[in-house]
């Protein structure tokens, strides 16, 4: 099980402290998916959809921690309770709003990704595969932190 | 990036064909997400969402295609506006009910994944990070077909 990026994700956002901790608190965030030429002929049709996800790899996450306090509590958490960077096969994923297509280039909105991420996969965000209610929402339910960002604790190079 | 599985999930499905396509079509597939004993710390606190994303390894799907005519359609449509099988970094995702825990072992219900599928990581879904309205969808929004299973046409090793 081996992985090849098939792009670069580009975004204003250079190291962990300051990025919105998800999608939904990065709606003014804009960047570029860039897909490497020899995978451009999937990206057909795709600008028929106005959200997509973009999977990619947590290259500057930590290894990986089986117990973590996540930016949002301060009381620690199962990792496959939490969405930390820091797993065992640290992929992400974040449906963001697709705003344009030029060739190879995506430019999308809701980016809560770092600048250079190797990006995975794209796949087209469907409401009827991907939204689900859901009422009980564990610790996150409980949360009182208003922050929005992240921080360093899960960067494995940040420089704090 | 090498992935290592932290599980494997049991389904009734063996098979490709029949399984259903989507987690939204598969409600009353129970089946169970094994976690190996080495990642069980991981799971604390994970009893109290109510829906969880599985994340796992397209095992038997056939080798990368650009371009594919999805289950759901008769037309041609790129790759990463499908959510087919056979992608370059062949990840899957689905959103299933987390219906009991009981020590490393989580019993799912609206499964879409192949019997003994590896699983490479788990988190929580929740609403406010998952949820997003889409009015546009795309080649799917113009779907005719009113079939929710798959065939063998992804699958390496389907002896069809």
């Amino acid at each position: 099980m081996k992985l090849r990026p098939i792009g670069v994700i580009h975004s204003p956002h250079t190291k962990a402290a300051g990025t919105p901790v998800q999608t939904s608190l990065a709606a003014g965030v804009e960047g570029t998916a860039e897909v490497y030429p020899q995978f451009v002929s999937g990206l057909k049709d795709i600008d028929g959809f106005e959200r997509i996800w973009l999977v990619y790899w947590f290259d500057r996450a930590k290894e990986s921690q089986l117990v973590v306090i996540p930016y949002l509590d301060t009381a620690s958490h199962g990792l496959f309770a939490t969405r930390a960077p820091c797993r065992p096969n640290p992929i992400g994923f974040s449906a963001v709003r697709l705003l344009e297509v030029r060739g190879n280039l995506l430019r999308v909105g809701g980016l809560d990704v770092l600048d250079n991420t190797p990006l995975l996969d794209i796949k087209p965000y469907i409401p009827s595969f991907d939204v689900f209610p859901a009422q009980r929402i564990g610790w996150f339910g409980t949360v009182t932190s208003t922050s929005t960002t992240a921080d360093g604790r899960f960067e494995a190079r940040s420089g704090k």
